[in-house]
Formats: C-alpha cells, structure tokens, sequence
C-alpha cells in the first residue's frame, strides 16, 4: 500500500529560509504574513492531505465515478471529505477577503496545490478549478456578479469550471461553435456543446459555475471573436436561494486512462442563461487569467504526484529484500539486501528527489513572483514579475508534468513487477500523472507559446531579465568553494541557452516550422537550467544555514547538498542532448515528405 | 479507433534487400528457405494479425480475465482466435519438425512475433511462452519428455509456461522455497507458490504445461541450488490421453496495470508431479534457454507496440483539423490545417518511426545471428553469432521496451485529449508496453547483465566482435557521399562507448557500484549505437537498390533515407549527454546518506 508523507519540511525550508517571504508583509492586505505563519499553513494542510485526502485516493480510482440520466456521482467519500475540506476554508485560501477569501499571499495556492493534488489528484480537481475561476471573475466581472457568485465560491459552496473545448475545437479555439445571443435584460442565451470539463457535473455542491467561450452574433472570425459568459447550473431568486435550473446538463462523462475519481463531462447548453465576463469578443483574454493559473497548478500535479510515488517507492525500497549489493553485503544478517542498497535503485530514487526538490523550489519562486506581480507597491517590480511568470509559466506546466510522469515511472519501476499491480498503487500514480502532459494546453502548446510568445515578446526582455537572475545566483555561489563546480555546470548551460536562443531566433525568422520543430526541447533545455538556478539557490542557503545555524540539523543541509550533486553531474548533461537537437534545426522534420508517413 | 496496418513491406526491404537471407539455404534443415519464401510468410502472417488478433485487442482490455474457483477464462473470443492461429501452424512456426513444428529458421519466429504482439499483446501472450518452453525441453529434456510433449505444444493443442517468480524471490531467484522430492518412479514431488505466471491457467487449452524451478532436499544454497522440472496441468494416461488433474492450482489473477486480457496467475503445486529438464541442481542455465528468448520476445513486444500506436497517431495527425501551420496556410479550403502540418507532431511521428524501423532492423539482425548461432555449419560463425546475440539480448530487451514505451506515450499524446480517453485506444498501448519493462527481468536487471555479466566476458570479447562489426559497416557508408555525415555520427559515438567502456570497466573493478550506478545508462548508450549501425546498414541498401533497382520505388527508398538524417541528427545526440552521465560516475549515487531519502 502506497504512503504519502507531507512535504512539511522541504516547504519549511523554502519559505523561511530559502526565498524572503518577509517581504510580503510589506505588500498590502499581507500585512499580518510571516514566514512562521506560512510554514505552519503548510504543516496544517499537510495534515489533511495525508489524513483526509490520501485514504480515499485509491479507492476512488477503482470507485471511478458514475453518469446516470444526467447525474453524476463522485467516489464514495469524496462529497464529505470535501466539504471538510472546504468548510476548513482551503478553497478560498488565497481570495480577496471581501469575498469571503482568507487572504492569504498566492504562493500558498500553490503549495497546497501541490499537497492535495498529491494526495488525491481526482479529488483534488472538484475545487481545482474554483480558485482560478474566482481570480478571473474577481478581475473581469461586473460588481454585481463578483457580489453574487464570489462569496459562495470561496467557502466551495459552489464549485466551477472553465469550458473551452468543443469535439473539434481543442488547441484552436478560434473554431468553437458555442453561440451566444444577447437578451434584452444584459444577459444573453447560450447553446453549444462543451467536452472535456473537469468537474462540468458532481455532486459535491450545490451549483455550479460554468465560465464559457461562446460567439456573439456580431463576432469576428476567428479567436478575436470569442466572449466570456458566466452559466450558472442553477439560476438564483431574487432572495439569493437556488432557483429554477438553467440550460446546462451532462450529456456523458469520459472513461479515461486515470484520474477516474474526477468527472470529466460533455455538458450541453440549450439556451442557458449566462452573463458576460469582460468584454465583448476578448473572452480569450479573460480566460487566460484562469488558464495561466491552469497551468502553473497542472504543472504542480506533476510535482505532488512525482513526490507522492516517490515516498512509496522509498519505502519498498527499504524493506523489499532482494540481491546482494554489488560493493559487497550490507545485510548480512538477513537472506538477501534492501534494494536500497543497489546503486541503480538508488539513482531512480535520486533522479526522482532532484526532480521533487528542485522542481517545488521554481514552484514557489514562481508564485511568490504572481505576489510580486499582484501585490508589489513597487511597479517596477510588478513588471518585472510579470515577466517572469510569463516565461516560466509555460517551463513549469511541460517541465513538471513530463518529468513528473517520468517520476512515477520511476516509482513503479522500483517495486519491479509489483509495480504493475493495481493494489500496490503506483500505477494509479503513472495513470494519473499521464493527463497532466494534455490538459490545460498540451505540452507541445506550451512549448510553442513558450518559443513563439514568451521569447519574442519585447525583444527578448523576458529570459534577459531571467538570464540575469540566474547570473547572479551563479556569481553569489562562485563566492562559496564548494559550490564552484555546480556553478560552473549552471552558467555554462546558460551561456549555451542564449546561444541556441540566438540561433532559434534566428532561423525562426525565416521560417516558423524552425520555432515548431525545435520548441519542446528548447522548453526542456530551459527548464533544466531554471531548476538548476533554484538548485544552486538552495546549495548556498544550505551552505550558508549549515554555517550559522536553522531550523535543521547538518545532516539536513548535507542531504540537500548531496541532492544537489546528483542533480548537476547526472541530469543536467541533459542539457547538451537538447541544445544539439534544436541546433539540428528543422530541415530533417520538414523535409520528411508527409504523405509517406 | 485505433488501426493496425502490418509492417509487410519494411519486413520485405530487411529480409529480402538488407540482410543476406539467401545465405540460410545453406544451413541444414533450411535447403528450402528464400526470401521470398521468407516475406511471403510475413504477409501471411501480418493478414492474420490485422483481421482475426487486432479486432479482438480493445474487447479484450475491456473485458479482461475473470477468475471463479480456480478457474480462469481470458476475454470473448480469445478460445476461438487462439485455435485458429494455432491451426495455421503459427505456434510451432522455428519449432523442429521432427516433433510437429514448420521448421521455419528463427528469424522468423521474432519477425512474426512483433506483429502478434501489435496486433493483440494480451492474446499474444498464451502461445507466447510456449515456443520457448519448447526449445528448452527439447534442448534439454529427455527423449521421452520430448516425445511426450513437444508434438502437442508445437500445435498449440497445449501452451506452456515458466514459473521461476515468488513472493519474496523475484530478480532473486537463489532465494526461491518451492520444494522438489524425488520420487521412486524417477519423477519428484513439487509444492510451492508461484506468482505471476503468465498464462499460468486458462480455457484456450487442452493442458498447460508448467516449467517450474525449484530446489531438491540436497542443493546447494542459492542459485546454484536450483532444478528445473516440467510440471503438466493434467498427468497423462498411458495410451497419451489426457489423465487426472496434477497437484496444480490458480489461487488468483492479479490485477494489472495493461494486458488485462493476459491471465497473470497465482500458481499453487501441492504435491504436483514433475519430471526433471537439464541436471539437478543446474535449472537456472536450463531455464535461461527459455529466458534469453524470452528477453529478445518481450523487446520486440516494444517495437511492435510502438509500430501500433504510430500508425494510429499518423491516421489521426492526418485527420484531426486543428490550427495553422507556422509556416502558412496547408488546408486553405478548410478551417484549419491537419496537425500532421505542424513541426512538433512530425517531430514526434519521425521519432516513434525512427526508432520502429531501426529497432526492427535490430531484430532481423539479431534473430538471424540466433540461426547462425544454432545452425550454422561453421563452429567459427557459431561463436560469433553467440557472442552478438548475448550481447544483445540485453540491449533489445530494455532499450525496446523503455522507447517503445515511450513512442506508446508519444502516440497518445499526438491525439491530445482523445488520446487520454479509453475508446481511442492509444492509452490501452500504454498501458501494456508498461509491463514490458519489468517482466523477464526488470530493465535494471538487463543493464546489469550487460554491464556485469556480458562487457567483461573473455576480457571484452563480445563488444570487440560487435565493434568491429559497426565500424565495417561505417567504412562502407563512408563510400557513399550522402551517407559521410551520418557515418561521421556513428563513428563518434562508437569511439566514445569505447571510451566509457574502458572508464567503467576500470573503476567497476575498484567497486562494484560503478557498474550498477553507469550500467542503465550505458545500455542506452549502446542501444543507440546498434540502431545506429542498423540505420546506416539500411541505408546503405536504400542508395545501393534506388540506384540499381529494388523491390520499391525511388521514393519509397528516399524515405528511408529521411527517417535515417531524423535519427542521425535528433536522436543520437542522446549518446553525449548519456557517456557524461556516466563518467560522473557512482560517487553521486553511494554518497547519498540512505537513511535520508
């Protein structure tokens, strides 16, 4: 059977000693924020993934959920595991206060994310969407509505979707079909038909929140045609009850590879009621305020679920005894050694906490710049966080979840033929894990917003402010001897980024198949670097706590450092492979002549 | 729907154009073999596949395997497509005549074997072990075993399988506690627990006869201790009819990841009667007769199922309607272009093409060394061929199965979220390349046979023959002037595996762990350089034929040649970034304090 353990003192680290998030109690609205508070957040969460979440993750997987007429039922135990865990206030964690939000600074969205997606991934996705779905109405709705529906959103009253994808309309939303026509009291009639939406039909709350692309009659062609309604699944009374039901049914739900717990659903509208959510014809905007978030929070799956494999694949290791070390017997008191002691065994578990480790640090570097850009009085360091966001966002969404199905691979790897067996569990985690590389953009779409958008914009601003950052992380680290090699590791990596980025560029300009053929391991070149970036940060604060004393032992900081090492000697070779694909150009994939395929 | 379109003309180009099949005519027992003959049979063959196993091969994950009181029935159909492929004789297709098999060479045993496998994996696997199990017996057994069993099971009137797995003794088999005790009549008395015997009980079969290791009351402790005993389902009566059921019982099927249709036993021998196969004390060099063709069967199961998914990700990249082009408009008469136009679908496409053809050429190569190894009249060309095929067998076995894994994963990815769902059909390929890592030897278990076991064998003499082999054929490419950089490629990376070899075997002899901690990566290694060899080969033949006339058009020759600049120039620069992963050596690894993970 499968063990979670909360990452409780990585997250420890990270927010008091590694990133100052005593800063934030500068920003306003955070003015009560200390690093202590958050760490014990974390420890609160941990809590209830581990005791509440956890217990009912694999039995939803073989529960799976149901459709009857129109009806869809989760997994025993998800409707009252989830209203713990809503009534507790985790739904709301980081909204606006005067909308029943407890206010807390967004990196903390993010962290527990990652705990509760790693413990319950299908649960998880009922108030997954929730949050992002209150950012965007909270940014792009009327007073009236924010009023209305915000409230209930964040105590997860009320759950919501986002519903983009119709059967022949995925990445290109510029073709949805879904109309939209105005009514003379504001709001207007929606009919189409939505696949793919995650949590569309349920019955952990009492309504649900649909934010949905549809066409005005007046429209543009195109992706410059699309508006935002909100679609209700009931409609209100004056009285604020719950009244008549709108036009929104379930039509079907998916049978998927994993994540069965979760209810992906067809919902059909038939002149549904719904409400404009920012303007006319920019609903695609709107929704890229909710689909950034999508995307940073399905990398995040990535890393809770790599994290969660890990941990069982830990402690099979320990106990399965199996072999004879090949450095000479270490058990010699039993009829075989741990596998433990294998050096391959323990290489799959390294690559899988390098990957845990590194990858949770960009995670909360990342979001404490989403506070930055937010929340920051200081303009300048709005844009420049912004900035950041933007280039990394599309790095943690493929990065994270490719490499964290690698992970869980590695964790069912490890207990061998055990491994396939449902009732061990880390298959579900593969299964599971699988989904992360498709939704909310591919990650071929990720890499092409990364190549065709992020890197472009502005003349290169974004990874020039980025390449800064890491500059100087490398030339703080250079100061301390023993971080010299993994400096030098980082800063020729980087130094090799921008001359790929050069070239790329370059050829793109010619021909736009060059930024296609060379995207996704472009996208995974500069995840390794960014990871090595935070890798290097964590080295010097662990040199530097290991020196002067925290809230850990030696041994501690020594583990991080030894982490550290396996990272920038064994994975971060990487990074040559894929500088010598993308510099390979195009020609030999264009040039296949396609109807030979 | 997923489609299957059997790979008859790549068979034809590698058995009648690349490799010298010509030349078996001359080995005893072949005087009638051509290669004509030969690709004639693939056709047969592949008609097969696609029309009566395909068809069964999404029904048969749906319904999986049931278990009731011992007994266990494989899905709707299985019994009746099972006879039938049986009938043509496909079963004993390499079998001796001399007991009921086509005499066929060896080559073609693996060759039909990758269709079966695409075509249907669950199904594949109930006659799957029973051509090994035949060579085993009649490499080992007595002439009154042999005459006894063979003529049914090369009929497929009876299957067969190897029950080596424990509990608590897997990778570890010196640990096993199955017990044999002779018996006065020159039979012995088996009792013991065997988990995951594939196809250890079923209904497609008269009788299944079990191979099981085990450990008489005198052996020596661990894997020199172990025997080998043929054990039937049902004992016979003396006129050869079907007899009282055999001490043999299913005490359960587990529940898997993939090939749910597949039955995967809990096997129970109480007191079951068993003939001794090979020498007492010996099983383990018996059963690796069975074992080595069972690696090289299970590598090809990854080939074959990356050629299944490739060829339903094209059928839909072709269909799918999505986006434009980078490089302008493809589809200016629709509302947008097939994602087939876009760079980063190609690129994936090439990748899971480059790796089938290459691989599959592998396999010829390899199994006709097994015919040379087994028929040859020359001791000299015995040797060799024995020496490549053991130095192989390792490499086919994981670097197959792990990239046919992925290209399985690259497959379902080309459909997006439709590849995610059940009904598609690419998710059932990932789920059952999965196991292909694990069973007959986890891939760990492959690399360190290579490492451990194969590279130090007659102080390298394996690699060297094999060496010499890739750089022949890089002097002859380099005579070509289109082929100059790709042999340029090779040539590199051969010179650089030497280089790794020699580090690893120096520092392997300090410490053990060097070779447990590089040999993952180094199999890879090697991988890459063999299908590289195999690439190079290919095109060579493909400039040779389209110059002086083949069996195909130019343009299908050119083809060839476009797959081959995709490997060369995307996929081998892998080879930098794996040599430096494991000249960073173990140190990384074994430092790490284990009680911290």
């Amino acid at each position: 059977m499968p063990t979670y353990r909360a990452p409780i003192d990585d997250y420890r680290f990270l927010l008091t000693e590694v990133f100052d998030t005593a800063k934030l109690a500068t920003y306003p609205g955070y003015e009560e924020v200390t690093p202590d508070l958050l760490a014990s957040v974390v420890e609160e969460a941990g809590k209830l993934c581990e005791t509440l979440l956890f217990p009912l993750n694999m039995s939803g997987d073989a529960e799976g959920c149901t459709w009857e007429n129109g009806v869809v039922r989760a997994p025993k135990g998800f409707k009252e595991a989830f209203k713990q865990y809503a009534d507790a206030g985790w739904i709301g964690l980081a909204c606006d206060p005067a909308f029943g939000g407890q206010g807390l600074p967004i990196v903390m969205r993010y962290v527990v994310d990652e705990m509760v997606c790693a413990a319950n991934l299908s649960l998880a996705m009922y108030p997954g969407l929730t949050q992002g779905a209150f950012e965007t109405i909270h940014v792009h709705a009327t007073a009236d509505l924010k009023a209305k529906y915000l409230p209930r959103m964040a105590t997860g009253e009320w759950t919501a979707t986002m519903c983009l994808t119709e059967a022949h309309a995925g990445t290109d939303l510029g073709m949805i079909r879904t109309r939209a026509e105005p009514l003379d009291d504001g709001s207007a009639s929606i009919s189409g038909t939505k696949i793919f939406i995650t949590a569309g039909e349920h019955d952990l709350a009492g309504n649900i929140i649909h934010l949905v692309l549809a066409k005005l009659p007046d429209a543009p062609a195109g992706s410059r045609g699309i508006s935002m309604f909100l679609v209700p699944k009931f409609l209100d009374n004056p009285d604020g009850s719950l009244g008549a039901p709108n036009g929104v049914s379930c039509g079907s739900i998916e049978h998927k590879m994993g994540i069965k717990g979760s209810a992906t659903c067809v919902i059909n509208f038939d002149n549904a009621k719904g409400w404009l959510v920012g303007e006319r014809h920019k609903g695609l905007k709107a929704m890229f305020t909710m689909m950034n978030g999508a995307r940073l929070g399905v990398g995040i799956q990535g890393l809770g679920l790599a994290d969660a494999s890990y941990h069982s694949a830990v402690a099979y290791a320990r106990e399965r005894l199996q072999g004879r070390s090949l450095s000479g017997v270490k058990n010699p008191e039993g009829p075989a050694d741990p596998i433990i002691e294998h050096a391959d065994i323990r290489r799959g578990l390294l690559f899988m906490r390098a990957f845990v480790e590194g990858a949770r640090a960009l995670t909360v570097f990342c979001a404490m710049h989403l506070d930055d850009e937010f929340r920051s009085p200081d303009a300048d360091a709005r844009a420049h966080a912004a900035d950041l966001v933007a280039l990394l966002t599309p790095v943690i969404k493929a990065f994270f979840t490719d490499f964290g199905f690698e992970c869980t691979n590695i964790g069912l790897q490890t207990l061998g033929g055990h491994g396939y067996i449902r009732e061990y569990g880390m298959e579900q985690y593969v299964r599971d894990a699988r989904i992360g590389r498709i939704y909310a953009g591919t990650n071929r779409v990720q890499a092409l917003d990364l190549v065709g958008r992020k890197l472009p914009e502005g003349g290169g601003r974004l990874l020039t402010r980025y390449a800064r950052l890491v500059a100087e992380e490398v030339a703080a680290s250079r100061a301390i001897p023993e971080l010299v090699a993994h400096a030098d590791v980082l800063a020729a990596a980087a130094k090799q980024l921008q001359e790929v980025t050069m070239t790329l560029g370059m050829r793109a300009m010619k021909n736009g198949d060059e930024a296609g053929a060379g995207a996704s391991e472009y996208l995974r070149f500069l995840g390794f670097v960014a990871i090595g970036h935070m890798w290097l940060k964590a080295c010097r604060t662990a040199v530097e706590r290991k020196a002067a004393g925290g809230t850990f032992d030696a041994a501690w900081y020594d583990t991080k450092l030894a982490t550290a090492r396996f990272y920038f000697t064994r994975m971060m070779p990487q990074c040559a492979a894929l500088a010598a694909a993308v510099q390979a150009g195009a020609a030999p994939i264009i040039d296949f002549p396609k109807d030979r395929f």
